[in-house]
């Protein structure tokens, strides 16, 4: 990919100037300027950036409303051509995933036709259920030619508590001298590569990939010596405080294997000193162009 | 609680009569027979039960306009003084968090105004960030007067297969005699006790409870004993395989600390041996007082 990144399209009525804020008076006047605010984002980013990852939870703030603008941007996105990543870190049991795969990747069939619940390429998941949580979107991501990030090691600093404990493999943790054990991090980056082992494709990447952190270093470093076959989904980066050393070790040696996100720092880029007195729109598109800039020189060194 | 169990409200179009899916012909008309449907199940069990449990993957399905119906359910089911509880396992990164739980719990400024997504009382969530994913929704449990379930050890067949393993406590997994393990259901029920600790109400429970099903009888027995104030709520009872005997377990001594839910059994009652001839929302009502009387029979055993 010529440039891996994606811009974050967590849209929210603080992020907006304030022009386009004057005279909301209720929420399907505030659902309306966030689906501007988008489009007129992805005009300015299409050609430079080649997917949006757009969060889901902005827009249930704004109930349905707000859900309309969402599957407005991803179809505006894919009408721009770009690749869309439904940010919604879905999970649930068997038949109710099914339900949560036919909204993002497959279709749901109504008077005998299908239905597309949100035009969305790649859906981000949460797999604390286990395989059976995961399976129809699996099956989906087959069907449809779709893809899959699973958490493995996420952004926030408080990930540790769960995802940084050790967890014991084998009977090593009772009594023996060598104590076999992973953290529940790895071990979910294992339970992601055996999962996305049959969807390999011609580049050697699965469609099952793993949402990675930029924010914890050491920890992307492990992953990505684990998982030579997985994609990483790197949040964190630029507001979130993920640095270019970091991100750095999330790409493989080949300087594949990222996509690498920025929200904030793209959306509110008019909000910042470097950007001052440019529209939103041509702040977003150059702090866009900047940021490539930044994962190229990265990757050449 | 006189019953203490939800009516799952997991309705997709094949659950519905055939004489309320002719002339379906798109979404529209989908979303607004499943509404018509809810509303009539409500209507016929909301003096039984004292809540609903809607699962929102069945309306993400039928896109913006699923979540339309969505949103009416739950309003519709308050407007009949149930309570509701919003089955959506949200979980992500603090500031994400704070945007669901405003869809869920709380509320978002629109205008100068508050402005609710969702009127849902309770919301079910999946930890696996840590507490920085939980905060802003105990932040408006306290506000809001509002709650949530923390899933903790789920109803699917599969779900040992992360929630199972065993976590290292302390340094005794490295060379000591007795090793200190739990598993990760176990450590996850700690911590939603921990983080609940501060919201334990007049009768002795938090208002972070936890999701535990009932088809896994031994483990629900462990966590009831781990987790005295943590109210549980418990699935898969019914369609799922959980019986009443596993059930009992979810409960404390006083035969409180836990709601019981059922969704395809009383749903689709209409479709089986026992309530043929009902009409769905005759027969629904039939197998909720079935289910209350079952219950019952339990508690004063």
């Amino acid at each position: 990919m010529d440039n891996p990144s994606a811009i974050g399209l967590d849209t929210c009525l603080d992020y907006l100037p304030y022009e386009m804020t004057v005279g909301i008076k209720d929420v399907k006047d505030a659902a309306e300027a966030i689906f501007e605010f988008n489009k007129r984002i992805i005009d300015a980013v299409y050609d430079i950036a080649p997917a949006v990852k757009v969060q889901v939870a902005y827009y249930e703030m704004y109930g349905w409303r707000g859900m309309k603008a969402f599957a407005d941007t991803l179809k505006y996105a894919k009408k721009k051509k770009m690749l869309t990543i439904a940010d919604a870190k879905r999970n649930d049991i068997g038949s109710t995933a099914a339900a949560y795969s036919s909204a993002y990747l497959g279709q749901t069939p109504i008077g005998g036709k299908p239905y597309t619940g949100f035009e969305s390429d790649f859906v981000t998941l949460n797999a604390y259920l286990g395989i059976d949580g995961i399976k129809p979107f699996l099956d989906d991501c087959k069907k449809f030619g779709k893809g899959v990030f699973i958490l493995c090691k996420t952004s926030n600093p408080g990930s540790g508590q769960l995802q940084d404990l050790q967890v014991c493999h084998g009977d090593v943790c009772h009594g023996d001298v060598v104590p076999d054990t992973k953290t529940i991090y790895e071990t979910m980056g294992e339970l992601v590569s055996e999962w996305g082992s049959e969807l390999v494709g011609k580049k050697g990447y699965s469609a099952v990939g793993a949402v990675v952190g930029a924010t914890h270093k050491a920890q992307a470093e492990t992953l990505r010596k684990q998982m030579p076959h997985t994609f990483f989904l790197v949040p964190g980066y630029g507001a979130q405080g993920g640095k270019l050393d970091d991100l750095k070790v999330c790409f493989d040696k080949k300087g594949g294997g990222a996509i690498v996100n920025s929200s904030r720092a793209i959306l509110c880029a008019y909000k910042t000193e470097k950007y001052k007195g440019l529209a939103f729109d041509k702040a977003a598109r150059q702090a866009a162009i900047d940021m490539r800039a930044e994962i190229r020189s990265m990757n050449n060194e």
